[in-house]
């Protein structure tokens, strides 16, 4: 049985890999039952999507891998702390635990702001840099209406 | 020029579509000085991929069809408050401000737990549902040194 510290060092590894050939400083590996299911690095920049970070590139990898949207089992490894996006991902997608190597200090050094959103996030919605306003509330239950009346419905 | 309101119906029109059709109920579109430039709705369990709710899939059709990592001057429209995941991504997109009609009682009634995701992320990390570990602090910064030394990076 392989030891954490060596499935980090395969996440280090891509995020260093990645660094170096015009990717973003970031890698991660996901591991179920001691065989790795995916290993991505941050494609943001390579790839047009500013959601392709390291975490939510191996979360899509992973699934496509198994065949589910649920990594029930998974253990991912990420080079740093994963910022609020990737957190959240792993709340949805599952995940059995976290092990990070870098942390938001390591991160913000580089010039990666990871913990001003964490810092938004405890802000009241009216104090935050992104408006954020309620419209049509009204309307706000018609899809879920539907959802609900579908009894072919996918539950997740 | 078209109103909030307008885009916002397209949004939750195409939630409902969604809910009717087998994806989960969310809608999303962005628009960009008076134009659509993406719209979509989440496809969670169509896809296999736990991050395809209907904002992460809107900002990166609008980024591949913009050719950009960056939505500066675009407007975001969703049926429903963004969760966490959804949220961070729009500041890592640097979009320029987010309407939404549903909030997350009322997704919450539908049996999606976006607020249960929230609370975690007040709570410290010891207290999480997940277990978040660091290992191998020391190489925390190994690929960030990279990134800093390669002269020809991409920063974002």
């Amino acid at each position: 049985m392989k030891t954490d510290k060596y499935w980090m060092d395969k996440a280090i590894n891509a995020a260093e890999i990645s660094a170096l050939c015009g990717g973003g400083p970031f890698g991660c590996a996901i591991v179920k039952d001691g065989r790795i299911v995916a290993i991505t690095s941050n494609s943001v920049t390579k790839d047009n999507d500013p959601t392709a970070h390291a975490e939510i590139n191996a979360i899509r990898m992973a699934c496509k891998n198994l065949g589910t949207f649920v990594l029930e089992g998974c253990t991912l490894y990420t080079s740093c702390e994963p910022c609020p996006m990737c957190l959240a991902a792993c709340y949805w997608a599952h995940i059995d635990k976290i092990f990070y190597s870098g942390n938001r200090d390591d991160a913000a050094i580089a010039g990666f702001d990871d913990d001003h959103i964490y810092e938004e996030f405890r802000l009241p919605m009216e104090e935050r840099e992104i408006p954020i306003e309620r419209i049509s509330p009204e309307k706000g239950s018609v899809p879920f209406l539907a959802w609900k009346n579908n009894e072919d419905r996918v539950e997740y």
